[in-house]
This record gives structure tokens, sequence and C-alpha cells, in this order.
């Protein structure tokens, strides 16, 4: 494993997440380059291996770690195996990219940290909203002072519900569109107000398209409240129809701003016979569409990515840690006790022995 | 007082809100002609019969009662006011159109309604929303099917702070921007689903720019839970800059619908040398700015005041009730309660003795 | 007929374009109301007078002229009739509302206003941008000097073809897309400039949609130079597919304004059921759509119409006169010899012996 | 001069445009360094090879020309010097990137053409808009019959006037805006249809707001038409307050398409107290802004500039010809003398003789 060159990354998955992993890498090839895909579908990886031009192929991440050439190691799985694979790539010697949200439970996330520090692994946690390009320049704006102190930051993601089916099932993703999407929300705004305590969290959650699908809530709305006295909003669905959505609002004593990454760079379109592709989750290209370009560029996930391979090479620190998503994973779990209890739950919020987060909402603790 | 012809209209006020009376009367001048102001600051009343061309000018409104000829009295007042006048004016035998929200307490509205009743006159509650064309126009499209079933309903006013002074003053108004503006968002997603019962408030609530000034909460967000399984989010903000904000958000399982009064009615503007209005609060007409147009019109406050006086003529049936006004006069005793405790409040919740709302946010019942 | 009370109007059409008259006086029922409707075609305009309550019904509309009592007549009706019908309704000693454009040809506006004059009736043409409430704001910022000096105006309307047949038959309508609504942005520039001159007109013109179904043009490009060195461009289509557009553009050396009357004014919305109504010729109501709401408010058409009924009155000063239909005919005819020629076509312009404005594309003159 | 690793770069010029390109090549760094910069102002390239790191520093252009390493040069200098400078690079034996307008003249356009020709060398005409990445997404869906037939295309690009002091004086630009930037859109509705053959050219022009500082045009409408029966509709301004506007809509028989790289991008901001910067050209950050993100990426300048370089590698063909600024002079040629006789002009048309395309407006040949 030679610290020179392009960093050579493995990926677990071969799902619609990384699918996005690879398309990533290769946008900026510059720094880090994709070798090898696991995932144990038969086919699957293969197919993925194929569309990206990936050399090796693995049906048992395990065998991928052996690759000796490896680096880096990127987790596109369900929340519930995260530890368990990041243990076994840092005990491999390998850096780590995981997914969000960081884990099923808080003691998993310590762990992961405490795993990736002992063997000296990078643990970088995948919240690919850091690197937003829009979202960056509202925060930059917002560290120039524009909106004076800002009291209030919205963050929102909607859509109709996600690609892979374990997200429907909450043994394997530990919750609904709280854990899957609330987790980008909560880390958008404790990130944007610079890294804050965050003093209490209430979270109403609901079923309202999916319930025979799921026993995980479709829709939530979660309020942060920060030790800086500023306000968090973050909405979430996945019960919202007519394509992605994802949001914010910055509000400050002195501005306001509005970011919004789909119908806002989006080319307003009429077609009567359609085209390829509108935007995730788009239902047609038919009618009225609010077609996005350089989608995953407009999320920030090569930015994301590169960024990841540049720290593995030293030349850049870490912008997402494991910590970071730690301080994500207590809030989602003190939201579900929050739905379970209708009160608003203060932070710090270690409960113990909780299975999975959404376990909260319907038995809270006392 | 002869029920035929345009309906005799008194004012109650001389400030902000009476002038936007005077102004609807005049817009839609068909079924209703305003005859009497009354105010009690000498100067007040004169500049406003005389810019609008109204006959009759009082500094006491209990004179203004006495005019035979008047047959239908607003109020323009601070809202520990509305009570005592509401009874004064029904004891005449007049119609009440009173501003909201309703009152400072459960009694008080109570009082109001039990009054009107007994004196067969009409109690209108000003909740203009209900008119405003944009927002009938997505309840219509709603009502056609639209949506699906909705299960989610935004609605958000923000500004920079009230026009009259007595806002600020809680003795005089009850509460801060969840009082002042609150009460709209509650009544409004109320209206929108049909008036199902409010199951639930909860309610979040800080003084962020105007702490000097009032002691006023200067923003909040309400959750809303209704029987019917549907979620109301009402966020009002006095610490909003760059002008006023007024949209509804519609979310159903097959549709979505943006409502946005103010931008999204607006002639996008650049302007170096500035020009005569924009639009409420804004603090310039120069630079970029989004004038309105017609702007009584499309909140819909000549439309309201017109059907006030057809309802007085028989000829309609009130939309917008005093019992309308107690709904949601107790979310906003629930929202300040909920407040106070960091707990939804489950309703009915009727608390005694409670002097104004903001009280339930100092000190909560236990 | 006695100048007293309502006005009473008669209504000549049954069409699309009648049966928003007959809604407008409904929308403003202070001023005017319609008394007899007018159409040839057996059923129609029963069909329009159930609709909206007229009592008079007519198959000849010079029978309907012997009536009394109406004091105005409205045209809605091939504008190669509109001469003939103007001359018989004043010669009836009735006020003419008269459909844009005024006539087919500058003698035939000569004549419409000669007869009128010595009539002694008014003779109003229906330009409703002169009356659009968006419109109106942005001219009302320029004339505060928002804009500094007014370089370009831009006006710009298009769907995807009219409602009615004869529009197709141009030797009925005298011409394509430019004669229906190029009428209007050359009448907007005008008066939004205050009236300046017409120096030249330049036209670019085309069949790309409609081959198959007209001889008219279906796509235009207008270029106005004004006395004041002010720029007017005017487009119109009907080969937009997706539903109306109706917009207008300010620049000035101090600013710019851009008003939308469509999408600028709606409620973006994803449908997957559907509902009642969206816009003008928007093909579907499924999927995304931009629905407006008081449509013909927010044209300008009710006020548009009381105005006039308030002119008949002697309440108000025309603010739209045959003579500005001659203006714009004059362009109208300059802008079919341009394209006809590939020239800039300097005013005045006013050719002998042409039939219709269309002949001067296909034939201009040396 | 080794043709592996990256392309080694010389810039010419140390201004706004050679800032771009030096910003350009570090964003996207894997396939071309800059390793020179000239300019004859002392200080000037100095700057610039400071803030970018670019160890080689010039003041005759010439002088940079014979370093063996350089194998591309950018031209960023006034249009009457791209002949001359194009001439010497290609006979240096190195590439040539030459910023729009190509040249002052056809027969100057031909030489380069040649020269580049002889000498193997590549002359690359920098139209970015063949990669700005919203512009590209546009065209993609026409391609996949998102549209239908498209027959009209409209490019636009508005603002207060540019940078360098050359622009304003027609020896050295060759004419006003229509030279500047209606080159842009000439080239965009060109290569958006895919190069049919331009069969007219009518131009309006005028001074409106620059009078007292230039010759040239400071606002352009240009109709275009192509072989294939299209239209393009090319706006163009220097007079335009408010900031930078580009934007292009599609129209065809079967959809549209509008794509605003600005406003249409932009965060809507307020902020009292403003903050680093909104737009290219806005005149302040304070008030109401719509601040743009990644302003080089959205343009596609970055990608432009790497295609350049992959092509000097062979990797990728030129997508932006010496032929294809040609193709564009002709029309730009056409443009000025359709201006100055008000008449659309046929194309093939090559003057003989024309020092510079304004002169054609001034002095039309008969």
């Amino acid at each position: 494993m030679a610290a020179v060159g392009k960093v050579k990354v493995g990926i677990i998955g071969s799902g619609f997440q990384a699918d996005i992993h690879a398309a990533s890498f290769q946008i900026l090839p510059e720094e880090a380059e994709v070798v090898a895909v696991a995932s144990p579908t038969r086919g699957h990886p293969e197919a993925l291996a194929k569309k990206y031009g990936i050399p090796g192929v693995y049906h048992d991440y395990r065998e991928m770690l052996k690759d000796r050439d490896i680096e880096m190691v990127t987790i596109n799985a369900p929340n519930y195996l995260h530890c368990a694979m990041t243990r076994d790539i840092a005990l491999a010697g390998k850096h780590v990219v995981c997914e969000k949200p960081l884990a099923m439970t808080l003691e998993e996330c310590d762990e992961m940290i405490d795993v990736c520090r002992k063997q000296g692994v990078l643990l970088a946690y995948a919240e690919e909203l850091f690197f937003t390009p829009k979202y960056l320049k509202a925060k930059e704006m917002a560290d120039q002072g524009a909106f004076g102190r800002v009291y209030l930051v919205k963050q929102s993601e909607k859509h109709s519900g996600p690609h892979a089916g374990w997200f429907w099932d909450v043994e394997k993703s530990g919750g609904g569109v709280f854990m899957d999407m609330g987790c980008h929300g909560i880390a958008f705004c404790y990130w944007f107000l610079g890294q804050p305590k965050i003093k209490s969290v209430y979270c109403q959650m609901g079923i309202h398209a999916h319930a025979g699908k799921t026993k995980g809530e479709d829709n939530s709305i979660c309020i942060l409240e920060f030790e800086n006295g500023a306000i968090g909003l973050v909405e979430d669905s996945w019960a919202k129809p007519g394509g992605m959505d994802d949001t914010a609002e910055i509000y400050g004593t002195g501005g306001v701003s509005y970011a919004d990454l789909h119908m806002g760079n989006a080319l307003p379109t009429f077609s009567e016979p359609g085209y390829g592709y509108a935007v995730e989750k788009a239902p047609s290209t038919q009618g009225w569409t609010y077609p996005v370009f350089e989608e995953h560029w407009n999320y920030g996930l090569p930015q994301e990515l590169q960024h990841f391979a540049r720290c593995v090479r030293g030349k850049e620190t870490l912008r997402s840690t494991g910590e970071d998503g730690r301080v994500v994973q207590e809030a989602l779990l003190a939201g579900y006790q929050s739905a379970g209890t209708g009160r608003k739950v203060e932070l710090p919020f270690r409960p113990k022995g909780v299975k999975k987060p959404i376990d909260l909402w319907w038995n809270p603790l006392p």
C-alpha cells in the first residue's frame, strides 16, 4: 500500500449509492481510483464494475479487504452493517468512508470511532451537504456576516421514498425518513452554525403514505435548539410526490437566504414527448418538469469523495468525521424519543441498550 | 337602521389596520360604506376620515355606537380591548367584525360569542386568509382532489415587526408574534383541512432580535396535529429582514402545491433611484426588490369585508365566525403552554384564570 | 335610454371572448349589467344567456340594436366584421366596445372613428393590457422614475393557438398570431412609454407548427423604434406548448423589472390525479402545472369593462380609444410589409387598397 | 515540448479574462498547468503570476513564445490583436486558444485558420457556452427530442458594461456589445440547432446609456434565420443595471425550456451588512441580491479549457474551432450591415475591405 499516486478505493455495495460513489470518483479522477467493488448479490457488483471499468469484483467484502493495494473503502450498505464493516475495514488497516447515518446506536458509533483511532485510519462520515456548492456559498456568506446573527437554519429533503429495499425494513435501517434524511438536516444545521452543542430535540413523525409498506415514519418535522440560542428546523419526507426536493433557508437578524438545489437550479421545461432524465424520483419527463444538470456535482458528491482521498494523502484535514456522525446519531435518538413522548428531549441523551432508534418512538424511555 | 342599501359601517381605530379597512371598503364599494371612525387620539380619526371621505368622526367609540344608522362595526384595537368593545357593539345592536386574534382568553371568547348570539348580531372573525385569492385557489384544488389525501399544511408569515406600538406590549397584545400571526397560520391549516378537531399543539418560541423592545416572542414554530391525521406546521417571525413574507405549502399523497403571496406574485425589479412602494415592511425600494401589486386585494381584505357586509344583508353565510376565532384561541393558549413545558399539549385545553396567553410560556400550568 | 343606474350592455358574440365579457361584468357588477347577447349560431347565445342570467337573446345583432335600453355594445366577432358592426352600433346611438385588433385596414379604422365621433358615441378599444394589475404596477414604477430612462420595453404572449375557428382563416382574421396578439404587444409598448410616435417597425414571421391548418403566421418577432429613442420588442406565438404565457420586461438606464402574468403569479403544483383548471391552454392538470388564480382579474378584464361603463356615465375618460387602435393597426400593417420585404418600415405607413394585413407579407408593396 | 504529462500553457493578457483563464486551469488541474503569463503593463502580469503561482512572467508575449515547453497559448487581448497574435503563436509551433470574437474581419479569420492549419496547430475558439452545464443539459434534452422540432432559440447576455477599457474603443474592439456578446448568442443558436447554415441576419442596435463613453452600440437585438427554418433571437446589452444576466430559451413544436444561469441558479438573499461577492457586475451585496456559486464552473470555463488541453493531447476532438468563429464573424458583419441599412442581410455576406465591423453600421455597403 503505497501512500503515493491516486488513492486506491474499494466500494462496498452495488446499488444506487454505490453507483453514485463510482460515478463521483470518475468525475474528479485526479486523487483516487476505484479498483474494486464488493457486493453479495451475484451479478450486481459485476454490472457496476463493467459500467465504470472497475477491475476487481468480490462477493464478500472481507475478501476485498485482503487486497493490499486498497487504501480506502466506502460503505454503501444497510445501516445495521455499518459498525461491523467499519471494524473489519479498520482492522484491515484501511481508511473508512461510511455513508450516513453512522450507525444504529451510540454504542456502535463509539466502537467505530475507537477502532479507527486505534488502527490509525480515518473514519470519514459521508455527509455530502458539507460539500454542496450552493450550501457552501450560503455558509461562506454567513461567515462573512451577511445575515448578522443567524437564529434559524432550515433544511429539508423530500421525495417519494428510497430506492433500495432495506430502507423500508426498520430492522436494517433503524428507522424511516428521519433516520434516512433527518440525519442530513441535523448535520447541516450543526455545521452551518459552527458546531455549537445541541441543547434539545423535538420531533413529530408519522406514517402518511406508506403504511402498507413500512413501519418506519415517512414524514418528520424536527426542531433543534442549539447552545448558542439558534434554532434548527429539519423537515423530511418520503411522501412527497413530484420529484426530489432539497432546500435550506437561513434567517439572521441582518438577512435571509434561500437555497434550493432542485427547482432552484433547474431548467423549467415543458415536453410533450419527454426526454432522458429530469431529476431523482421525478415520476415522468413529460409535461412540465424541472430537470437538473450535473446532479452529483451540485450535491457535492465528487468533491466530498475527492476530499476524503486527499485526507488519506494528508493534503487536507477531515471535514466530516465519525465524531460528527456521532453528534447526529445522538440527535436522531433524541428525536425518536421525543416523537414517542411528545416532549422536547434535552441533550446529552445517551440511552443504554437501545437496539434501533425507532424503538424509542414506539417505546420511549421513561 | 334600514336593512337595505349599502351597509353602514363604523370603524374603531385609526392606525395601520383601520386604514386597511377603510381602503378595502373603497375597493369594493357596492355592499358597504364607512360612515364613521372612532379613535381616542385627537387628530388620528380626523386624518383617516379626511383621507377616505368618511363623514363621522368620534374620539369615543361608545359615542359612535349611538349613531342609529351604523349597522356594522369593525374593531381595530389592541387585543385586550376586543372583548369589551364587542360587548358594547353587540349591546348597541350592531354587527361586529373583530380583528384577529379574537381575544386574550377563552373566557373572553365565550363571552363575545354569547353576547352576540343573545343580541342577534353577527360576530365576524376577521381572518382574511380565508379570502386570499391564491390560497382559495389552493383550497379549491385540494377540494377537487388535486393532492390526494393532504397530510401536511404549512403556513408562514414573517416580517421585521409590527407597525403599532401596542403589539410590543404583551399586557395589551397577550403575546408576541405567535399571538399576532400564529393565529393566521393556525386558522389557515384548520380551514384548509376542512375544520377537523385539533388534537395537539407543540410550539417552540424565542426572542432573537427584539429582546430590548419586547417581552413577547419574535419567532415561533408550531406543530399542530389534527384529528384526521394531518399535520400543520406554522412558522412566524418578527425577526425577518427584507420585507413581508406570506406563504403556504400543501403536501398530499398525490401532489404538492406552493403558494407565495409576495415574492411569488411580485415583479422582480432592480432600481437605482427607487420608487414609491414595494411591499409591506420592505426596507427600501432601491436595489433589487419584489414589488407587489394590489396588495389588499391579493390578501383578500376587500373581499373579506364585502363578504361580512353581505352576511349582514343575509346574502351570504358567515365564513369566519367567532367560533372559529375561539378554536384558534385555544390552540394559541396550548402553544404558549407547550413552549413553556417543552411538551406537546393535547386538546381540549381550557385553562382557567389565565390572564394573557404568554403567561403560559413563562409560567406554564403543571 | 336613461343615463343613470347601471349601464345596460349588449354583447355581440357567444364564444370564448364573449364569455369573458359576460363573466367580467359579473365580477364587477356595480357599473354595468349585460341585458342581451346576440350571435347567429342557434343555441350558442342561449347557452351564454343561461350561464350568466342574461335576459335578452338575439340571432341577429341588428335586432338587438333596436332595444332602446341598451347603451353599450361589445363586439366579440371576427376582425373582418368589426367595422360594419361598429357602424351599425354607432348609428343606433350606442357606445361601442370593440375587441382588438380594431379592424382589417386603416380605412376601416378611420371609418369607425369617424362614425362614432359623428354619432357622439364612444369607440372604446378593448386593450386589456392597459388595465392588467401587474403591468399597471410596472408602469406606475416607471412613471415614478424607478428605471431611469426606459430604453427597451418587451412584451410577449404565447400559447398553442386560438380557440375560435375564424382566427385560423386569414380572410376573417386578416393575419395570424401577429394580428391576434402582436396588437397587444404593440399597444403595450406604446402605452408604457407614454405614447411616443412609432418611427419604424421590423417584423420576422413564419409558420412553424400549424402549416396544415392556416396560412397565417404562427410565430412573430417584432422590433419597434419609437420617436423618443426607445425600442419595443414584441414576441408572439401560437406554437408554444405548455400553456399560456404573457410577460413584459422593462429596461431602463437605472433599473429593470420583469412582469410575468402566469408562471410568475402561479402556484407551482404537482398533482397525480389532476384537478379542475390550471390556466388557459394548459394541456393538462396532471404532473407539474402552474395554476393561476382569478385569471380574468389578473388580466384586468373586469376592470377594463367597468372603466368603459364608467366612461359611458362620464365618470372617467376613455383610456383606450379608437385612435389607439388605429396606431396599432398602422404598426401591424407595417409589420406585415416588413416581413414581406425583410426591411424595417418607416412610419407613417398608410398603404392604400390593402384588403387584409397579411397580404403585405405575401405581396409587399414596392 | 513533450507531448506527455500536463499541457504547459502560456496566457497572453493579465486582466479580467486572463484571470478567469488562470483560475479555470486551477479548478481542473489534471490536464494542464499555466507556466507563464505575458502582458505589457508592468506589474500586471507579475500580480497575476503571484496570485496563481505562475512561474514565468513576460512583458512581450513574443518572448514567452520562445519558451520551448509551452504547448498552448491563450489570447486574452483586444480583438484587433487576435490575428497577429495567432499568427505568431502558430509560427512558434504552439496551439492557439483565442477568446471571442475571433477577429476584426473575415480576412483575418481566414488568415488565422490558414496559418494554424499550415503549422499543424489547433485553433481553438473560446466559446464557453458550448461547455456551460445548464445549456449542455438543454441541448442534451433537445437532442433526445424533448421539444419536438426546435423552431426558436433565444440567448441573451446583459450587464452594465465591460471591465477592460479597450472594449469601449471601437478601434480596438471593432464594435460594441453586439461584437462583445452578440458573438456568444450567435454561436449558441448555431451550435444548439446543430450548425445549420445561417440564411439571414437582422439587427437593431443603439447607444442608450453610454453615449458619452463609447461610439459602440450598448444594446442590440438580432434575429437570425437558419437554413432549417429555425429562428435565433439574440439580445445583448451593456446598459442593464442590477448585475449580469445570461439566459437561453428553447421553443419547439413539442416543448419549451428556460435556462437562466444567474437568477435561475442563485440563492435569493437579503443582507443588511452585505458580504463578499454576489455575481459579476452586481452593484452591491446589500439589500436583495442573487449570489451565484461556482461562477466559472457554471459558465463551463474550466471545462472548456480542460477540453482544449485534452485536444492538444489528442484525447478529444475540438468542439469549438476557428471555423466556428468564422461563421460567427460573418454573422456579426451581417448584423452591423443590417443595422446600417434597416434590412435583413442574406448570407453568404463577405464584404471586402471592411476595417472593423461597426463601420458597416455607420457606412453600410450599398
